[in-house]
């Protein structure tokens, strides 16, 4: 592909020839014929090294390159953008398996992939050039949308509804009943059954093995451009807004609302009953237990430590509340002999 | 379904008219002809703007109402039992699917429902009314009691017996090998085989994508009405006591013992080797490396904060033995000017 | 099996009447006809009281033992040695069955069992006495080696290779794509394609559930005999060291490096871009965010508490800083006063 050919796809300025590049990779791994990007000025060096045969980078550093380039304002958003180009989402064989159990009450839209062994229930409406991978299960009355790709082995129970553009990764399992019980005198949990199912927008990607529990009256949400990692668990009633990213192995409770814009780091876990608002940043392994409500960058992990420098310290957080005690002692003391002032 | 029919099964003492509802709603969700529920007073205010025909209430609330009710002593455990009226467990059309695979040595009970794609080895023996959904996979002499319902592409181990009306969630492993490995002198792992398989209870429920691990000699156990959120690892030889409910993302390590009626909440570790005694309660995020003797609510998870803060905060961490320290240093120069109890 | 058969092919010395054994067992469990071991000091008065009708046991200990002993110098190495014999991994029938779908273009070797509903795709290329259990699923351009073992429900994406002897748990998904995206001006995410695939070594073991996601340009890498528990988050472009250990609902983010003979305790959560050397120790719900240059124990998580002590701690945590300030204040206000030596 030209690289005049890339910028009338997606904008950018050529600087030098108009050189055919077949693939894109990181300034180590490009071979000659393929075309590489400067995401951030300390890769800039690299370029000497680099067997690319053309670039992507910023204005500001063009003087520094010998080889054909595209000049944009966000090298790294482009270079997604042509990788997508040079690797779109594989395509399965347009055909529905012989070997696929699809009940007759079903209504498939055009140019479908379904693979062997996938079970759909009553009822399911499915939209056009949506692909769907081997051993699937799909539950009655569940809608999913246009250009969806469901991978291997995923369930989906019951009351799900799936958007357009969407990708859900290996083994997630969608619409499980939520985590809810009425205990007892005696403490013996009775089941509240979760009607309530999910919605799941646009232009989502799900990742391997990643839960999302169906609601109790009403569905669990997931907005338009969420995009959540590997082995993440989204508990009944929850709503993720538009755009936010969740990393793996992290976990949101019961009826938390999670804003639009939001980056959730792995391995946090979001109480139930939490408002967090659009644009907020939470660290990995943080524990989130009560709103955020103002943007901005929160956690609650400390840092690493050799443990015998770490069991130091843990050994004297017991005693924090004691120290602090101490410590106001101390300044009484002094404010009785000298006066409050007299030290400063 | 008349409110005397409710509680001709339920209990509860019948105020105002005897109406007919048809389903059961949060105050908020609930529409004409159906019912509510106020399980605490702060809710009580919500009523006047609820469309629900009928409310479940507390005795002390009644004088506030102005709908039919009944009146019962927890109205939360009344709602989770009406719901289940209204919302029974889906049953699956009582058939053998075709594409069911199914060793001729099993023993399948009566109005089983086993669908597509199901794969059954050697020696299983399946009671009444079970049903099992597509691409579940049970390996050779597993053991399955009545009123069992097994979701999509569970995968089975052998040496596992699971207990009446117990519920499995799709895409959960229950019996894989155990993680045991003895290092030799190089530090290569060499594999300890995990032959002790699984016991799982009755009225249990497992969340989805869960993982069990067969105990090394003896079954891993799970004991009687039990619930486990999802993607919740629990480990070989670990018994988990009746009526304890385990949240999302949590794991227990080997060998660990788990009282009755406890509370795991989400995101939590337990450690190896570990007892916890009957009703503890251990909240979200947090770790347990020794015994818990007296039930009670235990962590170790801190706040969340800001970044900045935080930052501060861990900064000072480091220093926290050094403080200590110096407090004790400070306390001891005031001893000896001052003596001992002057400055109190 | 004889005593001195066990010896022939693991060696060690044997003190007392050469019985036959039938399996291996702890001291508790162990029965008549049973061997058992000791691997530490501390068990040895149990060995009255078991039942066992042999031990593996330290030249140190002999003495204290009257039935038959094969002398060994680490018994625990053994014993998982003697349970291998007696408890191998199970072999399926050696049989492709008709239910499983194998496009005619991959190469199967010799004496592999392929069972029900197996999916392989195109391109496939799987080694001599290989083992699939069913309903997995294996997409295009997939090697796997020879006397592997592929438990059910397992999702493999195109571009993974898994070498010999290696066994992979049920509903392990490997190769899915890699959590990266590139965020435009408006914060919508746009993929980046991830198009390296998984390596994964020899005698390397995969537990259930577990993702291992597929590099961005080059592949995610799990070197020889590294094992790996259940419900593990592997990211795109991680490379873990040989035999290495990695305990379950551990996440390791994108880029990471773990070097060989490492432990990674449960819950853990290293971060992204991070280099971790050889023979680390990362403790339990441990949070690694910078680079390990040492070999040695280390940890992030403190001790758990009961909440009433443990809400005082975290109170006083949020004055950490101030604490900090105040004693330094005290120390200057004694300087001033004493000089700084006088108190000492």
């Amino acid at each position: 592909m030209l690289l005049t050919e890339i910028i009338a796809k997606l904008g950018g300025k050529l600087v030098g020839a108009d050189i055919n590049v077949n693939s894109i990779k990181s300034l180590d791994l490009a071979a000659p014929g393929e075309i590489t990007f400067i995401s951030e000025s300390k890769f800039l060096p690299k370029i000497k090294s680099s067997q690319a045969s053309a670039v992507i980078i910023k204005e500001e550093f063009i003087s520094d390159i010998t080889i054909p380039a595209i000049v944009v304002a966000d090298p790294f958003l482009y270079y997604a953008q042509v990788s997508q180009i040079f690797n779109p989402i594989l395509q399965l064989e347009r055909k529905i398996s012989s070997s696929a159990k699809i009940d007759i009450s079903c209504k498939i839209g055009n140019n479908c992939a379904i693979s062997d062994n996938v079970v759909i229930g009553k009822n399911v409406v499915i939209g056009d050039n949506t692909q769907i991978y081997p051993n699937v299960v799909i539950n009655d009355n569940v809608i999913i949308g246009n250009n969806v790709t469901l991978f291997a082995n995923i369930s989906i129970y019951s009351k799900v509804m799936i958007g357009n553009n969407t990708v859900v990764h290996a083994g997630v399992v969608i619409g499980a009943d939520g985590f809810g019980y009425a205990p007892d005198k005696k403490g013996v949990r009775h089941k509240i059954p979760q009607v309530g199912g999910v919605k799941i927008g646009n232009n989502v990607e799900i990742g391997a093995n990643t839960t999302i529990d169906g609601g109790t009256f009403s569905p669990t949400i997931i907005e338009d451009g969420v995009v959540i990692d590997n082995l993440v668990q989204i508990a009944h009633n929850v709503t993720i807004g538009s755009h936010t990213a969740i990393a793996a192995n992290t976990g949101i409770a019961g009826s938390t609302k999670i804003g639009k814009f939001c980056i959730i780091a792995g391995h946090a876990g979001i109480g139930d009953h939490v408002n967090i608002c659009d644009y907020a940043v939470v660290g990995g392994l943080t524990g989130v237990g009560r709103d955020i409500t103002k943007p901005g960058l929160y956690t609650s992990s400390y840092p690493f430590n050799e443990f015998k420098e770490h069991a130091k310290i843990a050994i004297r957080l017991k005693s924090l509340n004691d120290m602090f005690l101490r410590i106001k002692a101390l300044e009484d003391k002094y404010n009785k002999y000298f006066g409050d002032n007299n030290g400063q």
